[in-house]
């Protein structure tokens, strides 16, 4: 496996993209994105677990239904979440899927019916979709579609990420060349909006589709399942992965060795993506990774981490650059996990602080002066109980996040 | 039930209280404080859930066994949270308790057994407590002993809460005034500190161990565990009530008229005091008030209600006095509990602004300045599902709670 310098979703061979300004963001960037497969995909997705979900969601589960088959294109809007928009919303987000079809079949004599066309929002939760504009930025963006446009859409999906967030590997498999390749968008907010994870994956691989299913799963739980920002799960979150073929080769049996290695390839392609996403959360000046041992299990692990990821005390002290490993123990503790204060240890980078519950002196002016120099900072707990381990990825929380989050807009 | 104007601790017949400055404290405040009861009384006790807990409950948890049956005192000192402090921190607690019951038979000649006294403590985690300093303060706070005290003792356990916190109510029962008070300490940090939440609760009136605890467990669960700043539960957190009898009367029994009118008004007491907490936030600027009705459980109705006062995203909308539902609609979302986006209501105040489903129109302008104008707000969530509700109480997150414990100071 190995990374290809600036890939992204067009990186894969078959697919197309383009991202447009169609005016649906008051700034005037780009806010409609487009990928197009030139053959039918087979393909997965996870989405949020939100009980309050966007209309895309909905439409996306109609068109994912097996006996639908194949997919061709995802059309993205951001700038408005189509969420908490009623019956409206659904019957737009497949209007959507319509012109997409139509506009495609139109301009570009593809043979698409809408139910092969995919749909996601991010934005503003509560506002109808202004949908002449909508409508003309899918005729754009049609006219647009190209094979360096992965960047592009990368950018078109963006609401308060401060970069476009883009990458792709490439592996062999069966004396084969083939990619994956992906753009993703991170938890942030065009103020007042909701914050939301989009992630959309292609690749060339030949691979049906429950094993595309269960490599995605499994790859998100190990990235964007374990990332967090404020601990706000979002109503759109959305992860697609298509797969066209076209790199040609035998097919990806499930469980087979090449399975494992290409689910490797997926899940280091998410990770990468999910670790832009929790270094560009909004205000944050660090990437921090909490790695949890010695657990009973990787459930109790994750537990662990992602407690600690989100607690306002921890996350705070790090901006501040303090090695206050006391708001850590505590988090640790209030974890829904099995956990033990005699069996404790605590690290922050290469500083011992807490071991079997007993405090361990260490240099803290040290500590200060490299969290200070630091912009990627590692914590490790080990609960000293068993055997399982899980890595979760987050920010710290700036005066800047609230500022942010905080301003008046309606 | 009558509240007491300026009534605290010392308000029940028979206790007195002390609260001295010690040296803890770097900045010379009060840092100790001491309660003492005349007559030895019975107790009840809650502690926090967290796994990782202070020596002090170690040695409370000891000292309230019933077989040791009657408590006299508590001291409690800020400053130092003795949590994480190993096997010496014990020790320090233990000798704390013994300190106390040697002053107070020394100085006031009550012959009071270390295990009569009860000892809790907040401020940094993972320093040992300076116990020279302890000592002194001690040999203070049992001179300073006075009728009027409880005031002083509510000071000396503050860390960054702003103002002091105690109420007070009276009752009659069988014909006797009876008393409630108590002080409170809220979340609230020396940096670079864990938030902790004390309280400490006394009574004159005659109820035995098993009726106190129910009443206690009872309010608490609707008061101090219904109230959060920040979702990180602390270490130390601790509620003592404690019942002399000096009020003469009846025996209280358990599930009589009138233990629930009893326990009515400790309820009332505890959420004055919970709400006095969440007001004081650290930085806040609003008291949110947050009611869940139409819930399928209490349980339910309060898991909607804790993630909705948890949530980043709602707390910074309402430091930016922003009506921003949406926002609140997604919190919903993610809680664990029975909900349905259908079904759901949501109102800021007086503005209705999402029913069943779909969203309703109504002057954001208005509202805006209405939560401008508002020092407490209240959000209503209907779930329309059942017939359970919950209330719970949180603050707004402000750029100052971050910058507050960003602070390095180690």
């Amino acid at each position: 496996m190995e990374w290809m310098d600036g890939g992204s979703i067009t990186t894969p061979e078959g697919f197309l993209a383009a991202g447009v300004a169609c005016g649906i963001k008051a700034s005037g960037r780009k806010d409609l994105a487009l990928i197009v497969s030139e053959l039918p995909c087979v393909a997965a997705a996870t989405f949020t677990t939100n009980k309050v979900k966007a209309a895309h969601i909905v439409v996306c589960r109609e068109n994912l239904r097996p006996q639908k088959a194949t997919v061709r294109a995802i059309v993205v809007n951001s700038g408005n979440a189509n969420c908490c928009t009623g019956k409206q919303g659904v019957e737009d987000a497949r209007q959507m899927c319509e012109w997409t079809a139509r506009e495609l079949s139109a301009q570009r004599h593809l043979n698409i019916q809408p139910h092969e066309v995919l749909v996601a929002s991010t934005g503003v939760i509560g506002v109808p979709l202004p949908m002449d504009k909508v409508k003309q930025g899918i005729t754009m963006a049609v006219a647009h579609l190209s094979r360096q446009g992965g960047k592009e859409a990368a950018e078109a999906i963006m609401t308060t990420d401060t970069k476009p967030k883009f990458a792709a590997v490439r592996l062999e498999l069966f004396g084969k060349v083939m990619h994956i390749g992906g753009i993703a968008k991170g938890a942030g907010m065009i103020a007042p909006n909701m914050a939301t994870m989009l992630c959309f994956i292609g690749t060339d691989a030949c691979i049906g589709r429950k094993a595309l299913q269960s490599a995605l799963r499994y790859a998100v739980e190990r990235s964007f399942n374990s990332i967090t920002v404020d601990g706000d799960t979002s109503t759109n979150d959305t992860v697609v992965l298509m797969a066209n073929w076209m790199a040609g080769g035998s097919e990806i049996a499930e469980d087979s060795d090449a399975f494992l290695r290409f689910r490797e390839a997926l899940t280091a392609l998410c990770q990468r993506l999910a670790k832009m996403i929790a270094a560009d959360g909004e205000g944050a000046t660090k990437l921090v990774e909490i790695c949890v041992t010695g657990a009973e299990s990787e459930r109790d692990a994750k537990a662990v981490a992602l407690t600690v990821a989100n607690s306002l005390l921890v996350k705070t002290a790090l901006f501040g650059n303090d090695p206050n490993w006391g708001r850590i123990a505590a988090a640790v503790g209030r974890a829904p996990a099995r956990v033990k204060s005699e069996t404790l240890a605590i690290r922050l980078g290469e500083f011992e602080c807490f071991r079997r519950g007993e405090p361990v002196t260490f240099d803290e002016v040290a500590a200060h002066e490299w969290l200070k120099a630091s912009r990627e900072i590692t914590l490790h707990i080990d609960l000293g109980i068993g055997a399982a381990s899980w890595t979760v990825w987050t920010c710290d929380l700036s005066t800047e996040y609230v500022r942010f989050n905080a301003e008046y807009t309606t």
